[in-house]
């Protein structure tokens, strides 16, 4: 295998004979029709055909078909296959990339499932692509915490504060010791608080706050926008003296992350709203693992990974896998910072630590820390404690003993998990 | 209702009753926790809160829950959502818009199935956004084509042809009468092919055959690539005298889309490959219902429907439905032009015109123009003449005995569908 090749791996589920209909897959991926046609030669398709390098047969899951499968349903199989496409098809190039291993094939009707899982890429999309500029290192330096878990929470409600009001809420956020706040992604640069306002509002806190403790928390600015506005809705938050940017990835695009990227002093927070809409069927779309590379490449300092024990449908298990990935190294990019959030308290920092290994992470409570018995400050306590106590290697039951707002947190948010 | 008001509809599924699955995906898209925190008072959820417009249910399908569904499968409910939400939680900004109407509820643990399926928007977004720049009247005068079908195809094989095998086929193809050639989408910018070398060898086929006829058909060089690539892409086509480029709507992103519209001055032709990904799931995603809206907005002058009898997994009635929503005016905007592709021969031409009533469609055959056993002329031949034919009103027979190039054509795709 050639190491300008590119590895695309998925599920996909076919009454076909297996290897027919990943030679389906393979043919409209690539050299491209169902028929032959003139000037497509022998020598063309060794070119250019993507090839099967291995296709295993996996227990079908039980989920339904998609709409439009053709074929004998009780003929079913499942199987992981991989392709790979020689990287000529494209070029180290990530939207042309995508139309390759993710383009029309999910509109195959001789599939009953068809999911892109992940990619092996070579190193000339690193060559092209710099990825995070910040990542772990400049993220911790930029917010003043050199070690432990980087603690966050989000602005709530997630809309329909004036600025003033916003002011009042990260004066109070600060004040309790927050490394990191954020706009809901909900909050964009509508009438009621524009950008430029929430930036006005924000900075002169943040700042008042660095005067009297040498630190100034991060805040990231939610300046997801149509692409032309992204350089200016950055301009003004580096300007004022911010030290983040957030964008939506899946609401810019991929591609639109890049382009900030190569135009950002700042790092980027990257968001996953809407993820769900490509990855949340098991029968269909792009997985995490797939969708987080090229969201790194594309430069997101800080990704979403969700978190365990949260409120959307992911399993423990899928997150923590999701986190591994996004710590895994990929073509010696910086390291992005995993974000865990949904449901996040201090209670989950045992069971958390435990199963990834490291506090190079950014932990966003709301409810957690918005919603402590004793205020945000004691929420804010109760999360870095616990953090702590987990990487020093303490028992959860020690350090409930040991903090105080740790125990009181218990009784909203119900026992420690271990 | 104000009209500024946004309404989103989707096909939801619960084991919740309806009404309160209703209202937690409106308070998790709008004034957004599960849980009241301070600050959100009652004036701030009256005027931020989306509202329930109406909820209906209807059948079951029979598709598998999303995985991660919480609930009593017995007790799964499917029903028609419509939500308001009030324009000042975003203003006019499609990616911002997005954030509310497609965010994070697909991750919602108590959704069984959650898909968005239309959009109404109210005018402030046309005053955003002009969207098609050429629409029908600027491609047909463009290309040349002021009546009937337009009719056009793709070059094949799809990848791998050196740029002077390019200019072969190209010179082919236009010697044969089509009024429109595309690459293929999986032609980007790589190595073997580059965009500036087909560009030079394409152009020249094109400017003799204008020199020779009086009309230059209209060539859509596939310009997807990295958002700040877009624009070079652009000027190179537009300086050598192209007129027409195609950016893959999903590769670059919806947004990046409307960049490119920004900075355009060719029409621009757009591919919506991966968008299976999102759509082709009954259970999650975007239908194209909202999709094309969002895309007509962002400035597709030409948007792929599919084609009725087509070789993916699309029904007729869903393609047929496409096509209409194409064709439904949008808040003043100029047409956009349907594409229709994917198994397209002659013999559809009375069906298609029958169900869709209009010549505004740019009709492309692959193997219906390169695969018709007296070559691409006759293959050309044949639609236009079963266009015509259809058009004035004629029956498919009567056409058949008409045009012997329909007669031939029919040889290899079969029996022309009535």
């Amino acid at each position: 295998m050639s190491t300008d090749d590119v590895v695309a791996t998925y599920h996909i589920e076919t009454s076909l004979p297996l290897e027919r209909a990943a030679e389906v897959l393979a043919g409209e991926q690539s050299t491209g029709t169902f028929v032959r046609v003139a000037r497509e030669s022998a020598d063309l398709r060794a070119r250019f055909a993507a090839q099967i390098v291995s296709l295993e047969e996996v227990p079908l899951t039980g989920s339904s078909a998609l709409p439009g499968t053709v074929g004998d349903p009780a003929e079913r199989l499942r199987a992981v296959l991989r392709l790979r496409f020689p990287l000529d098809n494209f070029g180290p190039s990530l939207p042309n990339l995508l139309a390759a291993v993710a383009g029309n094939l999910f509109e195959i009707k001789e599939l009953a499932a068809i999911k892109l899982l992940d990619l092996e890429l070579p190193p000339a999309f690193a060559s092209r692509y710099p990825g995070p500029a910040f990542g772990v290192a400049g993220t911790r330096r930029l917010m003043g915490r050199e070690t432990g878990a980087m603690i966050g929470t989000i602005v709530k409600p997630s809309i329909g504060l004036s600025p003033s009001e916003l002011a009042e809420v990260v004066t109070e956020l600060v004040g309790a010791g927050v490394d990191f706040i954020k706009d809901d992604e909900l909050q964009g640069n509508g009438p009621t608080a524009p950008l430029a306002e929430r930036v006005r509002a924000v900075m002169p806190v943040l700042e008042r706050h660095a005067d009297r403790t040498g630190v100034k928390p991060m805040y990231a600015f939610n300046i997801t926008d149509d692409i032309g506005r992204l350089e200016a809705n950055h301009d003004l938050v580096a300007a004022a003296g911010g030290t983040c940017v957030m964008a939506c990835i899946n609401l810019v695009g991929l591609a639109g992350l890049e382009y900030l990227r190569s135009r950002s002093s700042l790092p980027i927070h990257g968001h996953r709203t809407m993820f769900g809409a490509i990855s949340r069927s098991d029968q269909v779309g792009i997985a995490f693992g797939a969708w987080q590379k090229i969201a790194r490449l594309s430069g997101a300092d800080h990704l979403h990974t969700n978190g365990i024990s949260n409120k959307f449908y992911e399993s423990d298990a899928e997150v923590l896998a999701a986190i591994a990935a996004v710590r895994e190294p990929l073509l010696g990019l910086s390291p992005t910072v995993p974000v865990l959030s949904s449901g996040q308290w201090g209670g989950l920092a045992h069971a958390t630590y435990a199963a990834v290994g490291t506090t190079d992470l950014l932990v966003l409570a709301g409810g957690g820390i918005h919603g402590h018995p004793d205020g945000a400050a004691a929420g804010v306590a109760s999360m870095r404690e616990a953090w702590a106590s987990a990487e020093s290697g303490e028992s959860a039951a020690l350090a409930l003993e040991r903090s105080p707002a740790l125990r009181r947190a218990t009784e909203v948010f119900g026992p420690v998990r271990v």
